[in-house]
């Protein structure tokens, strides 16, 4: 490496050009950031070169060239033996991961990058590869504020960029938890189509009610946010009771007409175990104690 | 009952005044529509009085006051019970039942109404009583597409109201499938929040990201009903083999933070018989015929 290539040449370092690494950079040169791009089978950049991108030779290279470097890699593993020969070329640089992990991986990744004068922000993509750039692409990083004070313009040229606070451990469990309520959605919607599907309906007609519907479900979560965080739960959208009841009619209906009837099952079952703790007439919101204290079968 | 009692008066009458009943009535004076409230007890009616409403004596006065019928009753043999002995007056005016029952109740009230001449509509509210008057309160509708169409102006004042179809079944139908819906997405939501609370995140915090990233989980219910029309399931969203990987992370996660893990076994469960049944490598959108087919335990 020539003394030449350690001055910063770009504003930021893409390395790993995976489906989602190439849209990172991707999105970073639409933004008009230049950007230095590094994959280990290197005809991966050829594309971004094309598009504006400078190809690095290699990982000290790349990570030399920008003040803000972003990898996105298969695993941490992966990370620490790409990042640990060039450790030396960290000080003073900003570090993010957008490498899948845990949130214990996240701290030992922030720690090392702090063992070697780096700030250290996890991050980790929501909304998929397809809308990386737009604005309602949401990416939550956690670790260094600096970091994300520093390269926040860059950051949200990716789309909603949120920083979560400094624990590097949050972007990983905001990532599955939010994995896991999207399920959720999910698993709702699929049973719904499955269901008015008995009575003739088509998927794309229910989606046109359904979509419609969820900005008022999504109304909910907020105001119930509010009644967990004070413990209390009044019972302005339904009690448990009268939500236990209807959710026993999706399941009869659900079964009469042949379809699973896992979703009301399980839905059926948090609600009663609610009711037997107690919140028989409490607000609906009351279901989360039977998920924190994990009574399973209670 | 006078002569003069049988000219319609008003615009609308709303038959129950119980929570829903007079939320409904409230909307219709809010909006300008002069509207006949009756209730068993008549006390009910004096707040909706004193906001400009009505009070009929009788139901058969309300009945004979309004080309449009509201009913709000707690179940659908009260419907029956009050309407027969009045069904003489019936013919001609719209019968909207906003009255919680089953599809074929819908069926045998639509069947009834047609028989006494009056244009007959299922109803349901989506969105619980306190928006009711807002655009987002969801109202569905199905029946007479004659009926919707004359009292549309009138039935839009009650907030977001669909006209589903002409089969009366729908409403009901669309209610028991949207109430899964809403109900997915609270159980996800409720096990997230018990998730990152593990990690120190209030709930608030929690949710004012979640209901960020909701509109993108929505988005993709629209996408995947066509998936599902078309019965072709492109991996643009993941596999069932990947989303399977990561369900069994939270999973995994879950249960090591001491918290319940129903939700993440659930969808796990539903991702593992799509994989099962050939669809690992599809898109996730195919674990709608585990449920089609109701494949309990395969």
């Amino acid at each position: 490496m020539s003394e030449n290539e350690n001055h910063e040449r770009s504003t930021v370092s893409v390395l790993g050009l995976g489906q989602m690494g190439t849209r990172l950079a991707q999105a970073f040169l639409v933004a008009g950031h230049a950007t230095t791009v590094w994959n280990r089978s290197a005809a991966k950049a050829d594309a971004l070169v094309a598009q504006g991108a400078v190809r690095a030779a290699t990982v000290e290279e790349a990570v030399a060239a920008s003040p803000l470097v972003v990898v996105c890699l298969p695993d941490y593993p992966t990370v620490s033996d790409l990042l640990e020969p060039v450790a030396k070329r960290l000080p003073g640089r900003a570090l993010v991961n957008l490498t899948s992990g845990t949130p214990e991986d996240a701290v030992r990744s922030a720690d090392w990058a702090a063992g070697h004068g780096a700030d250290y922000l996890d991050g980790a993509a929501m909304s998929g590869t397809r809308l990386v750039g737009r604005p309602e692409a949401l990416f939550v990083f956690s670790g260094s504020p600096k970091a994300f004070a520093t390269h926040r313009v860059v950051l949200a040229s990716l789309g909603n960029s949120v920083h979560l606070g400094a624990d590097p451990a949050l972007a990983p469990v905001y990532d599955t938890a939010l994995f896991g309520l999207a399920w959720g959605a999910l698993a709702g919607f699929y049973h719904a189509v499955a269901l008015v599907g008995t009575a003739g309906v088509a998927p794309a007609a229910f989606a046109a009610v359904a979509t419609g519907h969820m900005p008022f479900v999504t109304s909910l979560m907020a105001g119930h946010a509010r009644q967990i965080e004070g413990g209390r739960f009044p019972d302005d959208d339904g009690t448990v009771e009268v939500h236990a009841a209807a959710m026993e009619h999706l399941l009869d209906t659900s079964r009469a007409r042949g379809i699973g009837t896992d979703v009301p099952e399980l839905i059926g079952n948090l609600l009663d175990r609610a009711a037997t703790t107690g919140h028989g007439s409490s607000g609906i919101a009351s279901v989360i104690e039977t998920i924190t204290k994990g009574e399973r079968n209670a």
